[in-house]
């Protein structure tokens, strides 16, 4: 299905490997679809795109699916100064913000299907005063979703989707973090969306544990039997198909995969973990529970490698058909 | 290379799927090796060959080699009391930890090559009075390698080779319990287990970060900065190729797994997530650091198909295979 509106990509960090895997991710999809527009610094772009002038400024959205076959669409908001690639600045902090935030105008007004976003680094970010965690709990603040509750993380490769209780958080803060509560906000979105944006009818939520065994009984912890299942519990209650908690490292085989739509997990690397493992390249971060459809690469920066060409947009790539596919099925619903 | 003692195996909980991937195993193994003898109650091993008569107690670990092809040797230490398949009970508790004393003796006097353990369950033999977390740290006090250190727990699936810096612990509790000097002493026996036991000249060991993204320089967790990579400084100091620490997400794909030998994890599931994804049937434990040679299944005691014929005997077979291979390394050096 094509969608009316073109995807609002926000630049992310221009210092980052974000130019360069746009142009790439254009280049891919530049016949095909889904069709985007850039959101943050023309000369950056055209910098990252060499001699080739395959970039366009635009002054509106609706010149953008025309542009779109023969020149990558930006909207122009450009940075004071140039940067270097692999040379973070605070110095641009509050541009990657703006474009963040417009890219999500754009989104929340219907001008754009969706926002994908390019990666940011935080700490230039927090230099600069940005008071969120990332991403995900800005776009929270931002276009909240109905009810207001916290956005929820989710990963997704290939046949996998796992849905995160807690983010970019110590691991020695996990535990602390993990309420009922939480997790049953967290389990409910996360089955809402399974049913509107991937279309499944009845949701399986396999909740993950936190301890090793499950905690086998108490004897390796506690979280299981008082915080987690009594989640699970509260969920059932609700109407959602969740189980659990069950072990983590019994959950992600290939035949375990069949038995849910999605992993509820507590923590960051268990669901990181599995994800890279199944697709490297190719995962895509979806937050859950905003009022506007939003996507992102689940890879960082990489200043190490910025400007050198040598960036893979597979995840990008993978972001923006994710985000056309959701778009697509809330336009349907 | 075959060898000239036999592996001794011991029955693990008999109310468990260990009687039935023993005879499995052994069924598989009678034509090619490795010749194993088991360790436990005879009636027990009896029962779940059936009317097949598949099994002969022995008097001597002499006699097991030509047995061996014909049936299931087995060095008979009867229960009181028989067992019920599904029915765990801690009446049993002090003949299952006879057995593993005993299949270590037997490995510790040089009369078998290794020991091989089938899974126990915790909760029986803690009630009981069992002192020790699991097998690992039972034999770390019964069979304790050079200079006493605590063994290591290392999990091997295909390619991958996971050994822990902590094993059994509420993850609230693991930062916690790291320490740069227990980083250190596990990195150290398993650079020296890998060289020795897995014939490795100089192994490259990456030892895994703690919190999300390696900690972000700090932003998220400061066990890297504080512990970790000073660990590895001083493994590196003292000429172990180590490297890290490495963000655990990016760790564990074809690719990363081609840039090491062995992963040192900072706790089970970080390790055993990995495993169970790549080999969810086959995976298989070893301990490093002890007297003796020392492998076992990766998974429990599975109560809930005891005795129902159900149970896959690969972890098990890819246990007696590892500890035959290994002997024979440490054999030959």
């Amino acid at each position: 299905m094509s969608l009316a509106q073109p995807i609002a990509l926000s630049l992310g960090d221009p210092a980052g490997i974000g130019p360069e895997i746009i142009l790439k991710a254009w280049r891919t999809l530049k016949g095909s679809g889904p069709v985007f527009v850039a959101v943050g610094d023309f000369a950056t772009l055209a910098r990252a795109a060499g001699a080739d002038a395959e970039i366009a400024a635009v002054s509106s959205v609706a010149e953008v699916a025309r542009i779109f076959p023969h020149a990558l669409p930006v909207i122009d908001m450009p940075l004071a100064a140039s940067v270097v690639p692999g040379e973070p600045s605070s110095a641009v902090a509050a541009a990657i913000i703006g474009w963040i935030e417009a890219g999500a105008r754009l989104a929340m007004a219907g001008e754009a299907a969706a926002l994908v976003t390019a990666p940011i680094a935080k700490a230039p970010l927090y230099e600069a005063g940005f008071a969120f965690p990332g991403h995900t709990e800005f776009l929270g603040a931002l276009a909240p979703g109905p009810g207001a509750a916290r956005p929820v993380m989710m990963l997704v490769a290939r046949d996998l989707r796992c849905a995160l209780a807690t983010i970019h958080e110590p691991l020695a803060r996990v535990s602390g973090l993990l309420t009922a509560d939480a997790i049953v906000a967290a389990g409910r979105i996360t089955a809402a969306a399974l049913s509107v944006d991937f279309a499944i009818p009845r949701p399986r939520l396999a909740v993950a544990a936190l301890n090793p065994h499950a905690g086998e009984a108490g004897e390796i912890g506690e979280e299981e039997e008082t915080i987690i299942a009594p989640a699970v519990h509260a969920l059932q209650a609700e109407g959602v198909a969740a189980s659990g908690p069950h072990p983590a490292d019994s959950l992600f085989h290939e035949a375990a995969r069949a038995s849910y739509d999605a992993v509820l997990c507590m923590y960051h690397d268990q669901a990181l973990i599995p994800v890279k493992m199944l697709d490297f390249w190719g995962g895509v971060n979806v937050t859950l529970g905003l009022s506007i459809v939003r996507t992102s690469p689940d890879h960082g920066v990489a200043f190490d490698i910025a400007g050198r060409g040598m960036a893979r947009p597979d995840s990008l790539i993978a972001s923006l058909r994710l985000a056309s596919d959701i778009a697509a099925r809330r336009g349907a619903g």
